[in-house]
């Protein structure tokens, strides 16, 4: 059985020599995604400060949309009855959307990142009020109505926005999790993916959809979460729950993991995007990568560029009459001085946040050219 | 003695057979200003919400950029430093800046609006330390430091800033002000400009000057402002001060006032832009008009339109899946609808106040092209 549309394909161009880094391009009803590739986290089907034409001139592939944040806001039903996602919010290219999941066990459990800062585990602000083998219900944050997040309804929640590509429901465990708990919660994500995936068949449409693999820091469940999900029909692969405490430890874990996920078909880092990220897991054969860190660190003036990261706020930058990036061609670059951004930054004005995040998405679009680049001439 | 650069020119088109109402051309050294036309205000070197690429594809011919707040940051060195304001903000288009007078006075008195509104009147709130003869002394509201703002500090900081149209330092009085104390003020309004004026001349730069012309709502001391400031060699008149507690008084005001302007250069009516005032004003032969109402009222979901403000922030808009007006030729309505915009807005992105400020000023640049269309065929 193969759920894969005929428009939706993974195409290996090169594999590395030096590691198992690759070259390829994912096809899908909305054009083409290069691999390796970055994907920016558009939450409620706009990456904040931009608009979406402009994120189609910088030639951004693919966008991050959040199930969780449209579906209480505003709705799957409007998004749908606007023709899906891709004509709601006017972006002709591939989108792909979460299953909610992730935001409603933050909100059970809290984020891994809030959990190893010591901000609290199973940190519970009263809005996630069940969990149990159906799914989990929890209030909206906007209105109070109770919500019950399933399997089933997350998808049938995808399938009215519309995204290429789509996610099945999963729950994301704490990192400090006892290991019998954890096997129990693989169990149940595996249950969970896999009324996902039928859910998805019974209700075809042109997407495509990715497993999560699950199994935190414990390369055996991982192992064992590569295994169950690829004998099932997915379309491939995402790699979710805890991946670590440190990057020394998400490095182990990948490496641990993926010689076990399928190498003809693409698969996908969930939220992990900084830099120093990217370039550790290029090299171990990861496809996609999304995150919101180069549109964060761009509303709080970090610009990124080859040399490290530009904190433009800086005194230094007054009187800075350049471009953030000389061989830059993006808009901000080639319409603006570090001077100018500086300007903007400090008098408070929203246009600095837009300058800040149009460098910083073309900057990843370059990036990851560059690593493509790289790899096919084996020096990756 | 005449000012006017080489560059700077006013070229009378059109006089309406109907009323005082004119089309004409300002040309200067970056290009030229229909009028009537239109004044978007970018208080510091930017419009909020956009960049200035996106200003230069809406067409709109001039910019305020306010010294005030320049002055403050990034300081005017800074922006003398870069080019000028041009290059610096990248606007290849005419600016005009104002003196700062307004602000300043603004913290002594308070404005208009505010006073009207009971919120007190002589509003100091500390910042403003000594008014005299020389200028005005007060606190940055940024770091403390004291400014020292006179005629000639004005007209100097202007220079730096190197906008197409500079403005004389003058004082606003308040709206509640006795006839003795308002003749006081406009007679030392008429000594600061004069003083603005020479130092304007004594640094020769590619820039026209406008008077500023006051009097309050008293038509003899309008009249009086007229005769004095006509007799100088400014290269146009701004209309200032307080022009009135409502719409009525301003049209009376306007109605004494203007037939004491020469039509023989261009004319400014100062902060005031909604669209009842633009509608009378045009009639009684004002030229350019400067607020930051479309822009303002664009971030708090309001959008303009020939059939009344769309407060596109209310649920019926939620299945809208038509653009705020289909026959706008605007970057938001081609590509957005107003559910989308509406849903920007709930979800709390700056988007919506992109999408909604791009629509409202190219609306504006529209309105002010159907005037003049109007006015040349005498139906206004």
């Amino acid at each position: 059985m193969q759920t894969t549309a005929l428009t939706f394909d993974y195409e290996l161009l090169h594999t590395s020599k030096k590691s198992r880094a690759r070259v390829g391009r994912i096809h899908t009803p909305h054009g083409i995604i290069d691999t390796p590739g970055f994907v920016a986290v558009g939450t409620n089907g706009a990456l904040k400060a931009l608009d979406n034409t402009v994120v189609n001139d910088i030639g951004l592939q693919l966008m991050f949309c959040n199930t969780y944040h449209m579906l209480l806001q505003p709705g799957t039903t409007v998004v749908k009855n606007a023709g899906g996602l891709h004509k709601f919010i006017n972006r002709p290219f591939p989108i792909i959307t979460d299953s909610g999941g992730f935001q409603v066990f933050s909100l059970a459990y809290g984020s891994v990142a809030n959990e190893l800062k010591g901000r609290g585990t199973k940190k519970n602000d009263g809005s996630v009020m069940k969990i149990t083998e159906e799914g989990v219900l929890f209030r909206s944050y906007r209105d109070g109505t109770k919500v019950l997040l399933t399997p089933e309804t997350s998808v049938l929640a995808q399938k009215d926005l519309g995204a290429d590509i789509i996610i099945p429901f999963d729950e994301l465990p704490p990192y400090h999790i006892e290991k019998d708990k954890l096997v129990q919660s693989l169990d149940r994500t595996h249950r969970w993916e896999e009324r996902s995936l039928n859910c998805h068949l019974e209700n075809p449409q042109n997407q495509a959809m990715y497993a999560v693999i699950h199994g935190g820091i414990d390369p055996d469940l991982r192992e064992k979460s590569c295994r169950f999900l690829t004998k099932l029909a997915f379309d491939g692969y995402a790699i979710g729950g805890s991946l670590g405490k440190n990057r020394q430890e998400m490095y182990t874990l990948l490496q641990e993991t993926m010689p076990f996920i399928p190498r003809e078909k693409p698969n996908h880092l969930l939220g992990i995007g900084d830099l120093p990220s990217i370039d550790m897991a290029i090299p171990l054969g990861i496809d996609t990568f999304d995150s919101s860190y180069p549109t964060r660190s761009a509303r709080h003036g970090i610009l990124l560029s080859y040399k490290g990261d530009i904190n433009v706020t800086k005194r230094i930058y007054q009187n800075a009459f350049v471009p953030p990036d000389q061989n830059c061609n993006c808009l901000t670059c080639k319409n603006y001085t570090l001077a100018y951004i500086h300007h903007l930054f400090k008098a408070g004005e929203l246009t600095a946040m837009t300058l800040a995040t149009i460098h910083n998405l073309s900057f990843m679009v370059q990036l990851m050219r560059n690593y493509r680049e790289q790899i096919c001439a084996d020096l990756i």
